[in-house]
């Protein structure tokens, strides 16, 4: 009768359970440490109207989106969560506070060249704050404190927020009179690391034309280096020569002297001038975040200040400030890297209870008790030998296991198996539960990723 | 600059964020009571190869699917969670453990014509257990259990599960000789309630060309009522006429009687033979949830046992159990009737700070602090006068609003404001976060629905 081999799409992340429970750890922690600095959900939907989302013209993502029609009406599947956001802030702008926080934690379309590690549907985990007219770099400055904790709950400690204000970089150009070339020079720059610094020179006056003190100034000044206080005070050598450049270096400098207060240990901020983000709308602070043991992954959560989030539907001045963390591929990169913790529980229960009488109302009874209790309890009842029940529990990791026979239920106890000790107890049924609790909370201990 | 007017497509749910909230927390509850029955979370893409989703024919569903092509692919967006369940266990059989229990709660697209209450995408919330080969009867009982505990922790009691069993309908048509004219005659009988009896026996003998005896044979049974057990004793009378008759009274009779031990009171649940599920595909227990005051509503949660999870991809038996729960229309009806709790907390903050001294460092650390005890705070740090501030906190309805100045913090106390007592307090910030934990406690205590 079967008449199609199933498949799923290439470029399309479907995971087994255990995979399964572990990205849904991650969530929600995402969730919790979002909420704990006032931001609130949002769902858009996933199809918005070509011309809407369009508005803008997408630009390189353009050709991957998808785009069809159904019936007269011109669809795409959101690409990003920023665009939609642009739509529904100036959508209900009147129904909106502002500033106002919201965090989406929601799947994105784009039809890539389907490679390894490159995804078509993926989860973004965004958080912005957008002011109604004007809005205060402190938010920049609370913005490393959600990235600092969000990683460590997941388990990190070797990571690195770097941070720079492109407002310094900006004005450092405006400086040399190199405004209209700063997208050009930055993108010559930032192949310092690949090809040296002297090839970067000889572009910078070859290719782009400009003098050797000019190209003598912008290598010096990348070059910057040190602590955040180190690169402040040598920052502080220019102030005085352009208004935007002194802005952005106060600006940075609120954000680096808050940092303690909002509990962000030195060591996993850095000020790094090379840090530009592409994206033209970044007008202050711009953040990625690195793994220091694995910088081949690049940016793991970047985001940025930008002043104008929905010029194109709205007059209103909305700037804001937010963040992104792309789940899905840092998800997909710390399995391949072997960085999600295997100790924790992936089992669809915490218990299993193995009923070994004809009647089964004790043995539903008793579920029905630890299921009060908050306990992820199941029943093995079907027609199977001992040994494949076991054997069920054993598969799934199911790390405990309830025995019930008659000499139990007339006793009042369970006999009570700890899967990982393999040891067995006869317990009354609420002892049996504080010491499951008491197991689980040990098992649950560590954190998803290992740091 | 402007140049599009923003909107979201109609058929499409966007809400604003205290709505959210309330469907985060549906939502949430939803997880819990599944998980506590040992079911794991699965999330499989909205997009599937359109040959692969449309294996079997979409039937009626087929001229709203989303289809279009990306490349020379061929595509379409699941219409329910049930077909790609089919392909996934299908797909990863080797990898599961049987039986398969797993949850979903996600994104389907239908597109149907737009009207009020009508969604083209809403989540639906689906359990199911898959048995490889066979699966016990129990799987049937556990059900309503699961039923039970959800729309309960919701906050719901006037509620009632109504049960029927495919078996027992077939069964009960085959010994009258009517198997071929039996979906015929459902369809019939099923709109008892509409056009009356008579009319309905018209049918019967008319169209269908019954005999009287054969009319009166089912308007009799289908007009067995009573207690649960009435009934039961009532189908008792037909037994030994039919095999499959038998079997179905004795299944019925089994999740009847385990109801107890799976905690479901009696007046939560009813045999109800007018109870068939229109899909084909159910061969056991059917299931279906309607809300006592509001019959209009239709049923909130269905399903039922089927036989044949996966026939068009695999050769493999898998027969299941599952239920559904259309959670955008549920949400959109209980706020139509007012039934969302209002007295529960929606707003993004718990705590807002309002720094009343330049250095913000004191304000920023007790955030730290606070949240770190889970308290999800906000701090007003706009440039806004006094009133403004005070108002961004009424409107958001955050409950507590901790003031910090020059006076507060050499006492090294907070002034703590109960937003909806409208009393302030000095105490330490460890007497405020008890203070305000507590007073949240009592917030939260309500339930989402209002029963």
């Amino acid at each position: 009768m079967a008449t199609m081999t199933p498949r799923t799409l290439s470029g399309f992340m479907e995971l087994l359970p255990p995979a399964q429970q572990q990205l849904e750890r991650i969530m929600e922690i995402l969730r919790t440490t979002y909420s704990c600095y006032g931001f609130t959900p949002l769902d858009t939907p996933a199809i918005e109207a070509s011309e809407v989302l369009l508005a803008k013209g997408g630009g390189d993502t353009e050709k991957q989106i998808y785009r069809f029609t159904k019936g007269d009406t011109d669809l795409s599947l959101r690409f990003d969560l920023t665009v939609p956001l642009a739509k529904y802030v100036a959508l209900h702008y009147n129904d909106l506070v502002f500033p106002f926080r919201r965090y989406q934690i929601g799947k994105v379309y784009r039809g890539e060249r389907a490679q390894r590690g490159r995804f078509r549907e993926f989860y973004q985990a965004d958080i912005d704050i957008i002011g109604d007219g004007k809005l205060s770099v402190l938010n920049e400055a609370e913005v490393p404190a959600i990235i600092y904790q969000v990683f460590s709950k997941l388990g990190l400690s070797r990571f690195q927020i770097r941070v720079n204000n492109r407002k310094i970089l900006n004005g450092f150009y405006a400086m040399l009179g190199l405004t209209q070339q700063s997208g050009d020079i930055m993108r010559t720059v930032d192949k310092l690391d690949k090809i040296g610094t002297e090839k970067v020179a000889g572009l910078l006056t070859g290719e782009l034309g400009l003098t050797m003190e000019q190209a003598d100034e912008i290598l010096k000044f990348i070059a910057i280096t040190g602590t955040n206080q180190e690169v402040l005070t040598a920052l502080e050598g220019y102030r005085g020569r352009h208004e935007l450049f002194d802005l952005g270096l106060t600006e940075l400098s609120t954000v680096a002297g808050y940092l303690g207060d909002f509990g962000v240990p030195e060591e996993n901020f850095a000020v790094d001038l090379t840090i530009a983000r592409g994206l033209d709308y970044y007008t202050g602070t711009v953040y990625e975040t690195t793994l220091l043991d694995h910088p081949e992954i690049g940016s793991v959560c970047s985001g940025g200040r930008y002043d104008n989030l929905a010029e194109y539907y709205t007059n209103k001045q909305l700037p804001g400030v937010g963040i992104s963390i792309g789940l899905t591929r840092l998800f997909y990169v710390l399995g391949e890297q072997n960085l999600l913790n295997p100790a924790l529980p992936t089992a669809p229960a915490d218990v299993l209870i193995l009923p070994m009488t004809e009647d089964l109302s004790p043995a539903i009874a008793l579920a029905t008790e630890l299921r009060n209790t908050g306990l992820r309890t199941q029943i093995q009842w079907e027609e199977k030998k001992f040994k494949q029940k076991m054997s069920y529990a054993d598969k799934l990791s199911i790390p405990y296991l309830i025995l019930l026979g008659e000499d139990e239920i007339s006793a009042g106890v369970v006999a009570c198996k700890d899967m990982n000790a393999g040891t067995q107890e006869k317990l009354s049924p609420a002892d049996a539960i504080a010491h499951i609790q008491a197991g689980l909370a040990k098992l649950n201990e560590g954190s998803v990723i290992l740091g």
